[in-house]
């Protein structure tokens, strides 16, 4: 991003999410997007390939602070121990703007296929770093499947829950999303 | 399909992949499909929407009977023993056939992001099929997301070591799904 045009991608994101809710995802354009945002054209084709990356424009770096959570936990952390970490560390990039935006994006996706299936992309692929990190601990196979998907459900739960709270507090994510794994875990540990 | 093409549909996915294979996804065109299956274009179009949609057609058929094994497992049956039940119903649709392909469709989606995007997407609408069932067996709704995620990890794993087996026996997919089932169980169990 230009140093001439701060906080141009968190206005390009808000603005399409707007957008999208107003008047669908079809219906909207770049050029509308970026109008809304207050920037030129060729400044969202800087930022974002196209419209549909636009939402998923965090995706690389939610994976990356999920992996190296993992990655960095004690050596004689378990799993989930270890997934929890993974889930402070990206917890902590995300801040009120996301979860201003949570309840809104939510409407955009339930709304166009398009988006469904990039979302559901996303869902994978956070699964699969969190997994890859495991991995890469000597975590076997299974476990770190599983352990993976937990991870991802559980920042899936979080999220939710913390976007769809109250908006009077400064609330971090953090603590929604170890509580919603603190959940699966004990839900895992009574499967039968 | 026509009663005048029999197993059209089986033969437009089998010359898909092959083509998907040899020559990438992007540059295989529905003509070309259609072709080596020996049926007409608009048979392709009476079948699928599209060529991607092809590679997922056993996806709604597989939802269901994941779905109604689920519903029909006996009342005292727990979550893992009704998504028993429902891989036991699903593995049942798939047969040597399937089994053949597999290796294939993995080379395929490996080498097409857009194939990935829609392999994502089923994964998602397996477990999603999954965990409504359960949710409408009374299961809770933490438990239920983990179930169902297990029960589609079971059913990726299995199918994978069944597809990539010898192609010597006519062995059924189930005991490759269940077996699978029982180790993320156990996975699962020893989480910490």
């Amino acid at each position: 991003m230009g140093r001439w045009e701060p906080g141009a991608r968190e206005r390009l994101v808000a603005a399409a999410v707007d957008l999208f809710t107003e008047q669908g995802y079809d219906a909207t354009t770049v050029t509308q997007i970026a109008e809304r945002a207050g920037v030129t054209k060729s400044t969202f084709f800087r930022l974002f390939p196209d419209k549909r990356e636009l939402l998923v424009a965090g995706q690389e770096t939610l994976s990356r602070l999920l992996g190296e959570g993992i990655a960095d936990a004690p050596a004689d952390a378990g799993p989930l121990a270890a997934v929890a970490d993974g889930l402070r560390r990206a917890s902590g990039a995300l801040g009120p703007a996301n979860r201003e935006l949570g309840p809104r994006l939510k409407a955009a996706i339930a709304a166009s296929s398009e988006l469904q299936e990039r979302d559901a992309l996303k869902t994978v692929g956070l699964a699969a770093a969190m997994t890859s990190a495991l991995l890469a601990r000597g975590v076997p196979d299974a476990t770190a499947q599983v352990a993976g998907e937990l991870g991802v459900l559980a920042f899936k739960r979080g999220y939710a829950r913390w976007s769809e709270g109250s908006r009077d507090t400064d609330e971090p994510l953090e603590p929604y999303a170890l509580a919603a794994l603190d959940e699966l875990r004990a839900a895992s540990a009574a499967l039968r």
